[in-house]
């Protein structure tokens, strides 16, 4: 039989607004949808697409999954939040070919998205628009003393930070423990941002600094920003703050 | 005089396929454009829209042009490859708003793009699977130990790296001295790859390693990515190698 092909699509943070052509295209093609319930019912319902939409928080499985269907011909499309390749699925589905040859026969695309970071950034000003880092607080897949070796090393290198996947239920602790971490690195007066759900009906900013940074108001939904030494607020229309970290650093300003 | 309005707006890497929807109607609502001639040329013209195309490389100068255009009741799109929040116009424009404060008057908003990583990282696999940062290798803006330091620190780290504004003819030397570094650091066997110009009709990509990588094949186009010590390479359909770096780090492979 011939293999169908299977497709990583980003979905973006949310609005439609922020959804790439290129994914409108190859979920209008898809014959198969696999995901997580809530990025599933993102795509509406039409003949002939079928949804397999999971709670199985395994992204090893959906994979695996959506290479078996596309063995048997079907074109699937494996949906994600923000883009696919950062701390999404892309690499979930790379791990599934790397383990099982036979899935070598399915062309495999990826379709990418606005990440988390960019739509926070957009709503922020400019925090990211110098050196900066991505990192994921989960220690779920890494140890956490490689996630605090992490943020030693973005402070020796004083880079921005964007922080996801910050809070959790089953680890509670783990944001505090981290701003402790970078408390005795960094200047307390550094510029934090909370960003939460942005590019839904219930986004919310949160502006502070990483001396007053309160965890409680951080949940799995938010992107947090920690600055550099550089990153600073500047002032705009009605006394709203922008959070800016300059394109030069450690030189006169122009 | 009421202000207009001024947007900062980002096309995204080449092809239209890869520029969100609210970049469009960003631009759509524009009466000016201004930006380096290559971005302003990808806006088709239009009657009342009228385009100030710059070879100007001061980023600062074309933002405060903007915001005086906007002062003058115009609304104006300052428009940027990729993501302007990411090494592009975002951050001087809020640069120019911080310098003067009669811009306070101007309404300012930021429309992001999809960035060349994210690009590059479709068509590579999974090169940012997991913690990686984001720099530009440029010692226009800022000192070349900072760059250094900053190298160290991501080797320390063990990011993936995402090199910007790689190579250019005023300091050929900078991405020689840069994978020099690094290889007193990493592994040489460490996967690397060079994309260049993705999403453009003459898109390349290159798959290398650190003790094998030829700054002779990079130019400014190209985007430079440096895995860490758990990035590899995965078979896929036809003999294709894909990048990945997986989801888990230091632990046993599920």
């Amino acid at each position: 039989m011939t293999a169908g092909t299977l497709a990583v699509v980003g979905l973006g943070p949310g609005t439609a607004d922020w959804r790439l052509p290129e994914a409108e295209v190859a979920l209008a093609a898809a014959t198969d949808l696999v995901g997580y319930i809530p990025y599933v019912e993102r795509v509406p319902e039409r003949p002939g697409l079928i949804r397999h939409a999971s709670d199985n928080r395994v992204e090893i499985d959906r994979a695996r999954h959506a290479f078996a269907l596309a063995l048997e011909g079907r074109h699937v499309a494996v949906v994600s939040g923000g883009d696919p390749g950062v701390f999404a699925m892309a690499a979930a589905v790379f791990e599934a070919l790397e383990g099982e040859p036979a899935f070598r026969a399915v062309p495999v695309r990826v379709v990418p998205g606005l990440s988390a970071m960019q739509a926070a950034a957009a709503r922020l000003g400019a925090p990211l628009g110098h050196d900066f880092c991505a990192m994921s607080l989960s220690d779920n897949l890494k140890p956490w003393d490689v996630v605090l070796r992490r943020l030693t090393a973005v402070a020796q290198g004083d880079f921005v930070l964007a922080l996801y996947n910050p809070a959790s239920k089953a680890r509670p602790t783990r944001l505090g423990e981290a701003f402790g971490h970078l408390r005795a690195l960094k200047d307390a007066a550094t510029p934090v941002a909370f960003a939460r759900a942005i590019g839904r009906p219930d986004e919310r900013i949160h502006l502070t600094s990483l001396g007053e940074a309160d965890p409680a108001l951080v949940d799995m939904a938010t992107l947090v920003v920690i600055g550099s030494s550089e990153t600073r607020w500047v002032a705009g229309a009605d006394g709203r703050r922008w959070m800016l970290t300059p394109r030069s650093y450690g030189m006169a300003r122009p």
